[in-house]
């Protein structure tokens, strides 16, 4: 009996450690990816043996009915701003998710209440898509005011060998300065990050004076300003001013700030109609911050020359009957601003960083702080 | 008889002398002016009594038979690229013709022969353009690697509402450097003051290492480039290559060279496969250099990743069927590279300024030394 005993005891043992065994197999943390990330980046996630790994098989935009299957359970999800994370999604997932990482530095499609009442951390992807955002920043500011769209259709329609030349034909306001035009204001609506980088790569361009606005809500940067100033030798100002003074003095104004209800329609007909008619607005930060039918008004009437738009407010669903489509002085690109592949696959890393480290609970490399 | 005669000759006398102030009020010098040049401009000819300004009528290209007419007889005559100062037009003018004046940088469309044989003077409008030009070069290497052409037609033809989404769509490489890619270099195929400029503009976006070709008979240029690369202390390159290393090590690759028959097609397709897979091509200065069908065939087959270009060999007879116009990775200008207004203000001035000089026997501002 003993002998019988003890072997069902080992018996019974083995049978409950493999059954802790499948347990500690079953329960390894899910995360949920909505999108391949490419060669780059999955083994990244391939190579772990200590997370269970779902992706989206398909590259397109991730099944809603999908990802609310997987989720349920899942110790953390990695999204894109198509993906919403909001009271269904948290739902879905119920009490073992412990973040949602989002390879984006926006965050509009997360629900910051429901995150927050739940104990769920968020990671985002700042900083890493500074330089692309800064570089189609500044495309956008010459190719509005070179007549890139009119000159570029102009080929692509056929029409160049018809094209009569003439001195001044399609010439627009020159961002460079030159002996005889030795002043240039630069404007910027918001002056973080994006804005600076931006500034940096305008100074060689001859740039003599920039301006800039903040929210009211933030502190004096005079030190900031100050440092800045100091590493231009040849921007001479370098200034905090009002709105409206921002409107009135900008050859080129950049509009670099977050979205949201504080900033709606910061760019309104007020605005545009103080502007220099030779002026250029350039937005590729979020599309809100500007009133699309104002701007339309704008360039229709000539109160400004040109705008480049990276992001108009509801984006994607703009169609040929949208008001700035039918602008010829208005560049329009779909949200590329951070397309680079460089600057794709470190925000890849990034959110792929930021969701290990919240699932096990290690600090985030880019935790925003809710 | 002796009053009479005396009368007579007094009559005589005043008959030469109408004779001669009329011939004085005729021989007035000529000028003609190929094309209005603006409210801007046309007062500095218009204001002038002592030269009889004959200006194109319409805002077109000059009629070659009025041309000829006009220019018979002529002191001067400022025009564009498209009129041709060949041997009809100097027969047409005849000896009196003392300058050419062209409001251009090029002078492609002037028999330079036929002008040093006559003793006529050319003026043309460098360095006033060069800022203008480095702003579409810079523009064109931005648009190129960001795909601006398959984006921006993406949203002009209505799909953007249908656009899905991915991580790495519409990427392409990012010219700014990041910690994870430090970095950049760029090549010239000629580094005379356009490339200058350029270079200087493109630092910011964090360019380490800049490589350029010359004319084999240019002169070596140590000091000069020791100059360049100590005001640039985040560029930790600068020298003079072979072909070979042009084509292997640019990750953007700017031409910026005269055209002509000593430089066609330096851009062929031995030059195009030893290129980065992910380099971007750009031409903003002669059509010539570059062999269209070889970059085509670079751009269908990804040899390179990205071309854009001011100028293409043929132009303006740039039809929808040429291969470069179909390719969906080549952003085509329709050669506006001076075409801002504050330079063609200063092109068309200096061109005004040079004409008159020419014609007063002064000395020019901006003489073409033959």
């Amino acid at each position: 009996m003993q002998s019988r005993s003890s072997i069902g005891s080992i018996v019974s043992a083995n049978v409950r450690l493999t059954d802790v065994m499948s347990h500690l197999s079953t329960t390894k943390p899910r995360v949920v990816i909505c999108r391949n990330l490419g060669p780059d980046v999955m083994p990244l996630l391939e190579g772990r043996s200590d997370v269970e790994v779902v992706v989206w098989p398909e590259d397109s935009s991730c099944d809603r009915a999908w990802l609310l299957e997987q989720v349920n359970g899942a110790a953390g999800v990695l999204l894109m701003f198509p993906e919403k994370a909001d009271k269904s999604l948290f739902e879905a997932a119920g009490p073992n998710l412990r973040v949602v990482s989002t390879m984006s530095v926006g965050y509009e499609h997360i629900d910051l209440t429901e995150l927050t009442n739940r104990g769920v951390k968020l990671g985002y992807t700042p900083d890493v898509l500074t330089d692309a955002v800064a570089d189609v920043t500044v495309m956008l500011a010459l190719m509005a005011g070179r007549n890139a769209g009119s000159t570029i259709d102009l080929v692509q329609s056929g029409q160049w060998p018809k094209f009569r030349w003439a001195p001044f034909a399609f010439c627009g306001p020159q961002i460079s300065t030159l002996p005889s035009s030795p002043e240039r204001t630069v404007g910027f609506l918001g002056f973080g990050r994006i804005s600076q980088a931006t500034l940096k790569r305008l100074i060689p361009f001859g740039i003599t004076s920039c301006i800039y606005t903040a929210s009211p809500n933030s502190p004096p940067t005079h030190e900031r300003d100050s440092a800045i100033l100091s590493q231009y030798p040849t921007l001479k100002t370098l200034r905090r001013v009002d709105s409206d003074e921002l409107a009135r003095s900008s050859d080129v104004l950049f509009v670099l700030a977050p979205g949201g209800e504080s900033t709606k329609h910061l760019i309104n007909e007020e605005f545009l109609r103080k502007m220099k008619k030779h002026s250029v607005l350039v937005n590729a930060s979020r599309g809100t911050l500007v009133d699309s039918d104002a701007l339309a008004k704008a360039l229709k009437e000539g109160w400004i020359w040109g705008a480049g738009l990276d992001v108009v407010e509801g984006e994607p669903n703009i169609t040929l009957d949208h008001p700035l489509v039918k602008e010829p002085r208005c560049i329009i690109l779909p949200h590329i601003g951070s397309a680079s592949i460089e600057t794709r696959i470190d925000m890849a890393t990034l959110a792929v960083n930021n969701l290990l480290a919240g699932v096990f609970g290690e600090e985030m490399p880019a935790q925003l702080k809710v």
